[in-house]
């Protein structure tokens, strides 16, 4: 079974919510999830902060540690993370943020550096990924990761 | 040449910057945007509303209008397009509320209905749109006429 799907049966059947924060992804999590009719029932929508002033006023994205590590990095995916389930009161958060390409952003980190990050208020889990391929490909990647995560927070 | 990458173009042109809010389509939009690289120029990001709490908590959707006319209504769309522009602090806010299928909503309105909301913090823009096909299809009309309107409020 597509693993989208899945997330979303799993997340219904505990009466689970889920918000998302994307970066580089632009989206495209949000995008898969609602392809999902019914997918209100349990998503209730999320903040694409493309910008670093949205990571920062909105998701509460510590400024400190945006000028520090830069936006692609492991505290700025867990803060989204938090962030979203926060602002949104879900019960499950999830951040996305990484070097899609083709170009590397003002850090020149490499294109495919990714991280993700998933939190349901007690627990948070970061992950760093390098993707292979193009633009296209690293989106499908980490959002495929960014399921993954959030079905291994949910649980059996 | 593709429209939301000719909307792109003139964004940059002009110095202009966007910000969606999305419902039935979920991310859908952002997704398209950043589908193209170098949209961090002018995409500020957005806000994924697929529940009225986000709609009216974070996007300041009147309540009173969203229990009187429902969420997809003329005044939700505009309000999400506005609401959104001033939160993101954006030139130009888009919001998409709609039924996208295969089931209403608890207001039975028809399968399809869309409404797009535009605002330039001066002119604000809504259609009503009836869209046909299924949800991915009525989801793909959606985000292409957002991306008409947008061009229109752009200018030449």
């Amino acid at each position: 079974m597509d693993k989208t799907k899945l997330l979303l049966q799993k997340l219904i059947a505990k009466g689970m919510t889920l918000a998302t924060a994307e970066s580089c992804t632009g989206g495209l999590l949000g995008k898969k999830i609602t392809d999902l009719s019914g997918s209100s029932a349990a998503y209730l929508g999320g903040v694409i902060s493309y910008c670093n002033d949205v990571k920062q006023r909105i998701l509460d994205v510590s400024e400190e540690d945006l000028d520090a590590f830069g936006a692609v990095s492991e505290p700025t995916a867990w803060q989204m993370a938090e962030g979203v389930r926060k602002l949104l009161g879900a019960n499950l958060g999830v951040g996305i943020t990484g070097i899609a390409g083709p170009n590397s952003d003002e850090t020149n980190k490499p294109v495919g550096l990714v991280f993700i990050g998933v939190s349901n208020g007690q627990t948070i889990l970061v992950r760093e990924y390098h993707f292979l391929g193009d633009r296209a490909a690293v989106r499908e990647h980490a959002c495929a990761e960014a399921v993954d995560l959030l079905l291994g927070l949910v649980g059996k």
